[in-house]
């Protein structure tokens, strides 16, 4: 991986009425004046670290090789639980070890992990209710420069890991559930592209979601008239359930966590 | 022009809880690590065309000699709507062909459009539903790196453009209509102040909005005493009815598209 | 102070849809192309100096020296109100003279202030409407090329101050107020970490908010059970009584105002 890797990018779930993502930025150029940041998101519910972990592995791999992904989302903070720097393949990740990078680390390699013991990368005084600020700005800011993650605390390889439910396949059948509503609307479900096509014949298949049933897999939300329903794989490869220029989400009252169900005819057992 | 124009600026309806424009700006400094972003606005309405025709117009001309806008509010992503970057003397646009860039365009010279269809300066996936991420941010870049508009399509010269009423004017009247509620809930209408200079004689005209009739231009918010009513022209030079420091859209109950009328006697015809 | 000084942070009530900070943004970078923008934040409440003064004094010190601090919340745009410019041992600050500087100031050594009147370095044509755009944004971008601020007009040593309410000490008690809600709903007093230190006894303390009482400061919010109540000194160093992992202020209908009270046993005077 190259040297230095300015890029860094912050997800959080700290608004952007306080001055906390502020404070964040300035730790980070006060250490690497050249380093460039990029927001993914402050608008992540507060606590909520499976958000995260979603909106997270939607984004993280558009960008440049060796970019450093800060994200707090840390509702233990000041508690027993680990500050963590992760290293791969692709790209750094520096976060609380929660469970925020499972879905993202689900699709890289070589993955180093360590927990952040070396304070003399963090920020002098360390508060129990900041450690964006503190802990994970600087260490990512210090990422930046160049420094090995080696350098920065002891090797562990036992992450927690945040529990995904899977989509259950049956005969004859996939359940999934929804786990994201975008901001248009659109319900995005755990159906990836992979498993519909592994396991869904052709044709003769029906998705079921909140009562409504639809039989076709569109291209595009253009496809469906104004107003119309459609599903179709999502730009993140999900099967998704939109409605061309309208509010899925609220017109159907549909909520993350909810159920959708694909089934198709299939022989005799 | 300058060949290399590093400042390229995003307006979207994306919002900012999606990932979506993190992903657009990774894409962007993948291909030019060189590049400056700057967000104009994510929070257009989803879909709405002529809201994002109006931000853009109101920003774009304060931006260097040779910034790149994309502006990605795209109903049609997937069907067959256009791809198009263009041209002017002062900087480029990289859009959907849908009328969003009507209003800016107006107020420009020398414009020159390609239709997108040179595929090699796209991601090498493209979806079906996220043209921002695959399409329009790629050709930004590339454009920031110093390509030619010639290199990304064929020339075309009859762009989609946005129906855009004009104030009426008649012997001793105007009637326009609010195109805009902004932040404070000032009432932005599209009389503009070289129309009203044009027809509107110096004294004794009525300015009428919801009901509620004014006599009078102030300069600025502060002539009127706190909580009372003034006209003035905006910072971007359109009639403009505010309450000092309230929200004048929210007592008056105005809503965009609702119509104001200006009133001064004449000479008998 | 170093002669360049790149970093220019902005903190306004603009919002993010009506372009008004883009355009800020274009405006400093046609001037300064090499400038590096950081937004602190454009959610304070339209014309609501006194949350400004709270915002930017919790985050101004973690940028690196020299930086150049934004702040336009500007109730009295286009009257006569003075603009400003300050220079301290750490930084700089342009700003309306409305009091909004006023909180930062209380911790900056050496403040020189001068109110600008040398036009050359606003905009060609200045509104009375957006000096954020004509006025603020041009003379920080030239701050940040090098010129010094007795360049930007008289020396003036009369800023207007923001009255600022400090808690009440008196023999047994401290009585404070509740200065700021966070994000996630935590409340957040104007009792500081030093005075507490300074006159409450090490034990055998109450905290007293809406009726509920505390005995204790804890260090983290994880101290506390999911759910519970919890007091503690935050990230800057303030009283802060939060629930762990839920919305304080909206579970104990606390506002921004309310009373927060300790006492504590003394002996008899």
């Amino acid at each position: 991986m190259s040297k230095s890797n300015k890029f860094i990018t912050l997800a959080t779930d700290f608004g952007l009425s306080d001055g906390f993502v502020g404070a964040m930025k300035g730790v980070i150029y006060a250490i690497n004046p050249d380093a460039t940041i990029i927001d993914i998101s402050h608008e992540i519910g507060p606590q909520d670290v499976s958000e995260a972990a979603i909106l997270l592995e939607a984004s993280y791999r558009y960008f440049p090789q060796g970019t450093i992904h800060v994200v707090v989302v840390d509702p233990g903070v000041g508690s027993q639980r680990r500050a963590i720097a992760v290293e791969t393949e692709r790209c750094y990740f520096v976060a609380p070890d929660n469970g925020v990078l499972t879905r993202a680390l689900m699709r890289e390699n070589n993955v180093k992990c360590v927990e952040l013991v070396h304070s003399e990368y963090f920020l002098n005084e360390v508060s129990n209710t900041f450690h964006g600020r503190d802990i994970f700005a600087p260490v990512a800011s210090h990422l930046s420069l160049g420094i090995k993650i080696g350098q920065l605390g002891k090797r562990i390889d036992d992450l927690v890991e945040l529990p995904i439910t899977k989509p259950e396949v049956r005969h004859g059948e996939i359940i999934g559930s929804v786990i994201h509503i975008d901001r248009f609307g659109n319900i995005i479900t755990d159906i990836s592209i992979e498993l519909f096509r592994s396991v869904v014949p052709n044709k003769a298949f029906t998705i079921i979601i909140a009562g409504v049933k639809l039989n076709k897999i569109n291209m595009s939300y253009a496809e469906a008239p104004i107003g119309h329903l459609v599903a179709l794989f999502s730009s993140f490869g999900r099967l998704e359930i939109a409605i061309n220029q309208a509010n899925a989400a609220e017109i159907m009252k549909v909520q993350k966590g909810d159920s959708v169900q694909i089934n198709w005819r299939t022989e005799p057992l």
